[in-house]
């Protein structure tokens, strides 16, 4: 419902962007996992602003507290309360719009839907929530690293600016090595310079995030209704500005014929695999065993530098006046948060398979 | 869960594609909807394979039976069960393959998820499970018309082949007017030829297919976890086949600027509008009242009349036979299927949202 | 959700009393299973009335059609349709009330909620339902058979003649030896005489089914919120005319001290056993390897063979005839039904449990 | 799951006894509610320990902190964070126990379940995770006000000492009258004794909690699954040491004739009423406007103060002293606890009533 993602493993997120705290609560978290908070606050530092010059200048601390569901070191199996407190919001700024709807913002939704609306800093709808999920999802990539999972994104495209990344080889180091998240150096110069040309322009550009997940077992996802591309789309569509989502081959790929699509069995050591990977590692909705590969397509940032037309709450022509402190591309980081969301995705279905048969494989 | 859709109007399809029979249970339908039986059928009857040369030659007759949570002509507000027969199931037309895993098929994933697999016809996989959700979205179709919502998909691309086509204004009628579903009459004679091109050569093509809601009402949608656009592309990800998902103007909008995608908002007649509809009905997760449009891409059929290099259940290398009836391409009778995913979704956020305010805006 | 149980072996229930069917749609049952369907027609057998001069004289031959999910008779991991066609409905026996509250019946609240009713047999209020449940635990009781869990119920109590029976030894055989289903001869006797007096009297009598589940592995339940006895008493109070749920030593219970309640532990052959088993085989929501031990406490039938006052659907003060087909108490049919929900809410922890820990200690 | 309560109106509880916080996040709440922090707090004060000589006299000022889901006092539909700090616990008090296994308490089951278990305070398993049920219960309790429910609890049984209390129109000022919360002054006084004289012996005692929720609406609940007595009965079993639910006549009804216990409907004043009320407020799993009446019997509490014979952790037979801060009998803090289990299923059933209908009767 609403707040809460995930079958098995559950996630509900909380707080406003303004509000005391955003974090999120598990339940579901298998025991006997010794967890890493500093893992789990690296994930945070990635995704806080204030990062380089191309994101927001607005400055959060951002230190999660593990406050229930931990003993001694260790997951209990009860539910894990993660918080962290919100320092550096400047309510003030928003106070000019709380009556006007920023175009191609939540405002006027939330309005019609509740009657009600936190205008501080876009309230529930601000990119903050996004905060408890890579809490959670810092604690899904612990599980799934015990059994040999893997996950890394990375930003693939930037407006019209296109990077050339092997989902098979791409690590994390080559993805931090630049502020703009694009392991391509070429790619990402170039990447960096249209992110500066847009904020120049007091203007913003989206573009492209994408994910692989390696050594994902075999046999995740539950068709018909809970497939994994099913969920992993889900999942990604619900994060802010995401406009699209593919698997594979995905849009790309549906230009091609059958004969060019397939992807070949072959035997390896023992193990199927497949020549090609177009089905980025999903077939009938389960896992295959290849690379879990997805794309995520994020519009350009609603808040500009600019004054544009809209009405205010009673329906008045009304201009919006420029304000706030916002990415003019959100594309970096949302990589750690594309990550997350993936993880929580993989970590649910992994439990989940478990269940799948009368004699459990594991 | 593994085969039931939705929150609050659920839906639990059930049934292999050479089994007795197809359908679904619909759980949570409102009581007091005047059900119309024959409209089911007729959405059946746009999905059945054999319609036109363009699709598989398989010939179903396929009736619906209303088996339950109708009186006199009235839902009840208990489960609906409905149910069509398989008759012209040929598995002797598999057997050759059930030893041996079909390209891009789910026959390896089935095998080693659950152990066991119904090698007739694709078995749970097949496309034939579709059947149950054109099955519940008819009735959800009719759900939403007593809201005034109208919801019309429309073979978009094919291959390459593009059609031109305004989501404002298409109507189904312009839909059915050719076999392909494209409404774009020079477009859909190219297609034709295309997909008559793929079958000859013993291939397959994939596309685009997209669809369009008008008349939805604002607020629907569960932030965050449940946005709109979320269990939309749920719902679209999961039928097979699909491997992208857009809302809106999805990834050709990345490339714009934020000044160019926003959508001013504007007052029409007392009604709040936005004068463009990047956002494709859909800001925060919720829909503001413009027509929801969303892109569903499918991949190329995988099933090809070319021999194909395989491996069989022993993981030996094998060769893989064509045969077996099957569309050159999905495209056309994924017209009804993708307008009946999109119903379940709207009607169940219908719904939901009688739920979001203190006193019922109803 | 309204006609769906559980949270991982999911059971949507369908059907109405003089509908052409009543069933069951299993969703998340385990792949493997070699399901016996001679054993699910024979729990069928067990809940028909027409068994003896005690039930109601309807005569339904009630035969299972397994439809979906089971391939050369072993279970695909896919949803599993168990469907029974009604064949000995008297509609016409039930149209003089069709605008009558029956006391104590759901003709008023489904009225009162859904507006709209079929009136035929009580509809979907019947106790015809409950063949969906049987059906669906006919199932989970196969499964839990490999994990070598053991089901009985049995009469304890009509009225105020009660039996005495020891969970730990109790059989099916015993149970099934009298047609009250009390397998304490002498109390059979006098609970026979009892129905029979009130069925001479026109009346009807209630009482108490036990039940006990041996074999329940350590480990099952969810604490906090889904507790084992927490889903237990769920799925037993949703049963037609259940009023009350124990565990263990239950309300008796109540009146001990403590001192005198606590299962002290012992270690029996390496395993940790309790004493006693006040406890009812669950402490803290979790299953302790102890016999699991419920009551249910049923209401005498509401369908009495005199007359009544009553009100109409316009209010007006009405006299409600005696009619219809019912039997004089429940007791003896609701021992299979009462087995079949603990069958399901077990099964659905069986699996959950195996999500408990990072590794699965199965 | 594990740790969430709840269809639509869902809370996530969390926190262990002796961990840093406990509480809940609500989803699903309705926006719109002027949001009473003062009586969150009272209630929390109700359910507080050390409130009398009857209880424990561990000391909590517990201070609810809303810290999500409110803006100006207003419930904004977002999820709500309710938070309390643990401030009084004497973890050491628990040391000497953290091998053993506490007769009929978790500790065996919760370390076989899941492998670990944090042994301060009973962990998650201790009463104490009932501060977040009584937090979220309160704010569901202000929804249901604003549609004129109320909810009253007491004492009604202690040991085999038995109020006789009017649900019709018992007060909660009667039952804050008494430390025992039985507003039968003449038997609460009993009921104080017969505690102290178990305090005395180092022993406890059980009994029964009684609720009547007055003004709740006709329609509520969901047949056939989550019929309304269903979900209240799996809510107050979910309750630490809950041992059996009954509703309206409960036991004691299934002793009487069905002409005995039928309630008649009459026409009131233009409304459906019924002339008894054995039914308890609820017909077919829908309530039917009367006053819901539901019964919990709890057993002793499993802390006493004797030594006791138990095994530790290696199976090893061993002696338990006696130790730690507890109550002799749970009855009188129970009372909050049972009226706010009450709460979130009414409110939860109240919101889901609203999609019952094609058109919405609110």
């Amino acid at each position: 419902m609403a707040s809460i993602f995930g079958h098995r493993f559950r996630v509900a997120t909380f707080g406003e962007s303004h509000g005391p705290v955003v974090g999120a609560v598990i339940d579901g978290c298998p025991a006997g996992l010794a967890l890493d908070v500093d893992a789990i606050q690296a994930e945070l530092d990635r995704r806080r602003p204030g990062q380089s010059a191309l994101t927001s200048p607005r400055k959060e601390p951002d230190r999660v507290e593990v406050l229930s569901g931990v003993f001694e070191g260790t997951t209990l199996g009860t539910p894990i309360l993660l918080l962290v407190r919100n320092v550096d919001a400047r309510s003030a700024d928003y106070a000019p719009q709380k009556d006007l709807w920023r175009p191609s913002h939540a405002d006027f939704t939330y309005d019609a839907k509740y009657g009600v609306r936190d205008w501080r800093g876009g309230g529930r709808a601000s990119a903050r929530e996004t905060v408890g999920r890579v809490l959670a999802g810092a604690v899904a990539r612990q599980v799934l690293a015990t059994a040999g999972v893997e996950i890394v994104a990375w930003v693939d495209r930037v407006a019209d600016v296109e990077g050339h990344v092997d989902p098979e080889n791409v690590s994390r180091a080559a993805v931090e090595a630049h502020p703009t998240r694009c392991p391509d150096a070429a790619a990402a110069e170039a990447m960096a310079r249209c992110i500066e040309g847009a904020r120049a322009a007091g203007d913003t550009v989206g573009g492209v995030v994408r994910c692989v997940a390696r050594g994902v077992p075999v046999g995740l996802g539950e068709p018909v209704a809970d497939k994994l591309e099913a969920d992993l789309a889900k999942a990604l569509l619900s994060l802010p500005a995401a406009r699209g989502v593919e698997v594979g081959s995905g849009f790309a790929g549906t230009r091609l014929r059958g004969s060019q699509h397939n992807d070949p069995f072959v035997a390896v050591d023992g193990a199927v695999r497949t020549r090609t990977n177009h089905s980025g590692g999903i077939q009938g909705g389960i896992s295959n065993g290849m690379p879990v590969v997805v794309g995520v397509g994020f519009k350009p940032v609603a808040t500009i530098q600019q004054k544009q037309a809209t009405v205010d709450r009673e329906g008045q022509a009304a201009e919006l006046e420029p304000g706030g402190r916002h990415d003019p591309c959100v594309l970096p980081r949302a990589v750690p948060i594309v990550e997350a969301m993936v993880a929580l995705v993989l970590c649910d279905h992994w439990l989940l398979h478990r269940t799948s048969r009368l004699h459990s494989a594991d």
